[in-house]
């Protein structure tokens, strides 16, 4: 398997699977002279991990990160940084009779034909638990971001149709689904708690934003900022689709609708309108970034299911052990994750514009 | 500028502005022994080519292709394959008046910005004239795709809000606007040359499949093969949002609904539904690969609309010159190009998967 | 500090510091269904590891690998492997009184130079204590070269000027020096004992084997095979020269001399000499491939020295410590190792060679 | 064929074969401003073209460059620049009778062998031809270089086993074999003129210089800059041999001898003596860089040699045509060119250091 390494400049190698004895991920090409503490680390890592509230996967795993190299006095030294984190709540068990049985919605047919063989226990790397050596990364790479004031934040703002209207940040991290309008947040709790005792699962949107991003980055022209955003969120396995600012609705405006007018704040310039959603031609304009993800209801759910076994016979499956009954909120760390780790990397590639 | 370059084995450069001597591309990690016949990569070429009906702009290029390196006797050597295309009908005069302003939705300001300077002239690299060498480029990936016998079609679904609803994939290219819908095609088309008298553009949706994908393909974790479709779909200039199979719809369905079922079709294992749009964990499945993306209204309207000069000034712009009033019929052989670049690397990085 | 990924399709990462936590290494890109014995990367890492005669180290390490990721049963999944090697037996307060001083040969006016900071325990990345990771990755990578019977072996041909003229491959592994000539190898022996005991030390000359590499590795033209394996031999910070079959003796051969024509051995083409060394046209030709190393003598040495600190005074430098009198015998794995990476990702790259 | 493109950040795609059309190069990641004047570019070009004097091949190539992208008003504007040299003396009818037989010391067997067909036509690709392209990328590289106020000078040391003992630099480029020694170069021009009435070919010792380099440069553990240096210098198809610094002679050293004393020059932090070549732990450490090459005789001579045919038959064969009889002079401007394409990249590279 090739494929887990992510980034040009900032590059960032993945590893370790869910019920492996560890995750874990290098990052390469960090800058020296960053001050990096654990707990800030540790704080990505515990808002992505699992149980921690009624809506998430009852898996108690403490996700304790470790820092392994590339970080001497508090300080990034340069040398390539790496963190692990150790797996302590595999129940293996639970998988040894889906061994030989395709899960729908899952990789176990598709890695099955990729590979010849496969690690059954909790879809082995093709587990979602892989993003949290990402999000470990991208606790560093959101260090390199403060220092050009770069803000990522995400929020759900829509679960099972049920959409936040008010978009409040500040209640992000105070109700359980990680809604942006307390309101909405209730019902949407209430919608995944039903589903999940319907045995079923629940999909959404969340909404991206990054603010403070410099007029520049992106690379020309198929690095564009837009695309390489694009391949980071669409390299977590729930992304079904994204749009940036307009996005499918742009579809249906006039040109002289769409297209934002220029305009002077102050002495910057500026965008009437962000129906661009913070790019021009592929490359940050300095207005927020703004784009939104669809969240697939996630593949694990007890209901009964039709299927095959690798051994081509037809199968009734019905999935039990422990399962977020809806990912989205836990999915927002991971987005944001995406995010810093493709605007690091551009930003970095920024300095490379001009002699 | 970086980020001209794409793919991991089968590797595309791309050159050229639209108002320089000439484009082209060189493609490195092709294969010996693929037969190439220059008149397949002139027909894709032709069908990308400005002018070609009423609804494009009136810029007339031959678009003529000469192979420089790579080719002999009609087969590839291993060699890089090198492709030239001269510009030989630019009217850089026509943007003389454009040298220190913005236009709005055009990268002129962002690349200011980026690179300290800029070729005004038509966007320089900027400008949607650069995707005539990926096309070139394409049609060769298109002879790696064949011997899997892998097809990549793609139809205008939607213009200006008008929606085609039957999908004849035998009628595309014999109607201006490459809709799959006949009946459409003409709502279609008065819509553009409504547009375009009104002096402004119109958007719309392209509908992407890709069949004959063998399962397999794409590479955990961070380049899925939508993850990777996704980034070669997104350096399209005019693509502001994508979805894979069932897409934004996804976030409202329940994990009941969604997960597609496997099933037995004759010895084949298959789904019995593709809400996944062809891909399982970020692998291909065998599946048609299903995309479908929102292509903005093209930002060269010759309506007035404000913005700004170099200097900080609000301007009134009226931007003359021959463009397209809808970019998606001609947007249509290049997303076809993206997916073919796309899979063919991911084809080819496939043979790596097993000892 | 980039730079810590070799390889283009098997590529390997590694991790750690003299003085951190841990080594480590992350494969991304070894194909699936290899079998690996954990007791074969240890038997490589035990090859490598200080202490293990009296011409070594004194310094103790168990050098112990863990398994992270990557291997489910005893066989590659495909997935990155990942693997750990703790450090035990740091002695950190020795550098104490180095953190301010630059010793002569070594990393630490460069690396303050590059990074505005350093880790000054045991020289931190830049110690030869970091090939530990790249012997484990290696180790793996043989046993891709194993399913091709491409065979690797490296010996010491020269320490301090004492040349071994026999080369019986047999006893290389029966002296402490790792010659291929019993009777040198106690002269070299005696010659490394006397450097340690004057507080200096001793380079050599380690020639380098690879057997059954079939024709056709390298990539043309700036990857030929003799280029890539120059990279990562030369990335060894001992190596101060490297010649290719004859090598410098070439410059005073003539053409005559030195080609080396073709012939039939059987039904095979092959070639009379190999003068050449195993590349034609920087192709793999299925000859042994041949590569000499010059080794410089170790850096580390207790006599007094002059040199500068890093407020710009002159000082006199007296290295303390557990110190290698001469590295040439502990660099052989970690020459094959270098050579193992490189012709693994080059052998997996030949499968794209043809449609 | 992949192994096209060279450099992580400044990266150099090249292409062309011998007896095709045209060669060229695109440089992609080169950034805006950099004034360049196409002259500039000729004129490395001239100094590598055949039938510049009676030393070297009777072919005659004008080698006339032209710019057909990322140049705009003499300024480079951050898109690839893309660079045109049309061949024009092709005499390919000189190369059908070697279509099917093998020429000893060139890559006619290896490329069949692995692409399993061949451009016969003076090498195809694998021709020494090919590194026009890479000399024209060069001279834009120098031009990011000047602004560092790096040098880079290569001479010839040594021809046939006649070497110069004086170093003069300002005699280099007037004499016929690019000798730093005016009495030597002629003795040497004497060597090459019998070896080419023998029918028989020369090589010799090339010495690259670069001045100038500041400290920091290159990026450990991999691409350390030497390995960089060497892994650029080796995929100069003639090169067999590299050392850097004392090179092979380290080997006989003691460390006492070897290691070069710290000291203050001024305010400066320099070394007394220049063992090292340039480098401490793979990172350039401000004093001259120093790299001898070894030169192979040319492979292409007039006398009988044994060899086979493709269909593995016993063969005699006498090579006509237009050859150097030593390559060494014309190899100089490539040697410099691949330290040029190199340096600037890791000159780029290094503005990542530090944060």
């Amino acid at each position: 398997m090739a494929g887990n390494i992510f980034g040009t400049v900032f590059r960032v190698t993945t590893f370790g699977e869910s019920h492996g004895p560890a995750l874990g991920c290098v990052i390469d090409g960090c800058p020296a002279g960053i001050r990096v503490d654990i707990k800030d680390i540790q704080c990505e890592l515990d808002r992505r991990r699992p149980g921690q509230s009624r809506v998430t996967t009852a898996r108690k795993e403490a996700d304790k990160v470790e820092i392994l190299s590339g970080i001497f006095n508090g300080v990034t030294t340069g040398a390539p940084i790496a963190l692990l984190i150790r797996n302590t709540n595999q129940r293996s068990k639970d998988y040894s009779k889906l061994k030989n049985i395709f899960r729908p919605g899952h990789a176990d047919y598709t890695w099955l034909v990729k590979y010849g063989l496969r690690d059954h226990r909790g879809g082995g790397r093709s587990s979602g638990r892989e993003t949290a050596a990402r999000v470990a990364a991208g606790a560093i790479a959101q260090k390199l971001l403060n220092q050009a004031k770069i803000k990522v934040i995400a929020y759900t703002e829509e679960i099972g149709g049920i959409r936040g209207e008010k978009v409040d940040l500040k209640v992000i991290e105070k109700n359980s689904v990680r809604a942006a309008d307390l309101a909405a947040a209730k019902e949407m709790e209430a919608m995944v708690l039903a589903a999940q005792k319907a045995g079923d699962s629940v999909g959404g949107i969340i909404h991206l934003l990054a603010r403070g991003v410099p007029a520049g980055l992106g690379e020309p022209v198929f690095d564009k900022a837009n695309a390489i955003l694009g391949h980071a969120l669409l390299s977590i396995g729930t992304v079904k689709g994204i749009e940036f600012g307009a996005g499918f609705a742009a579809a249906q405006l006039a040109g002289s609708e769409h297209n934002d007018p220029f305009t002077m704040r102050g002495k910057k310039i500026a965008k009437v309108t962000n129906n661009a959603g913070g790019f021009l031609g592929g490359i940050t304009d300095g207005s927020d970034i703004s784009i939104r993800l669809a969240i697939k209801p996630t593949a694990s759910i007890s209901q009964l299911q039709n299927t095959v076994d690798d051994k081509g016979r037809t199968k009734k499956i019905q999935i039990k052990g422990r399962h977020d009954p809806c990912i989205v909120p836990r999915a927002v760390p991971v987005v944001e994750t995406m995010a810093r780790l493709a605007l690091a990397d551009l930003l970095l590639q920024s300095r490379l514009n001009q002699i």
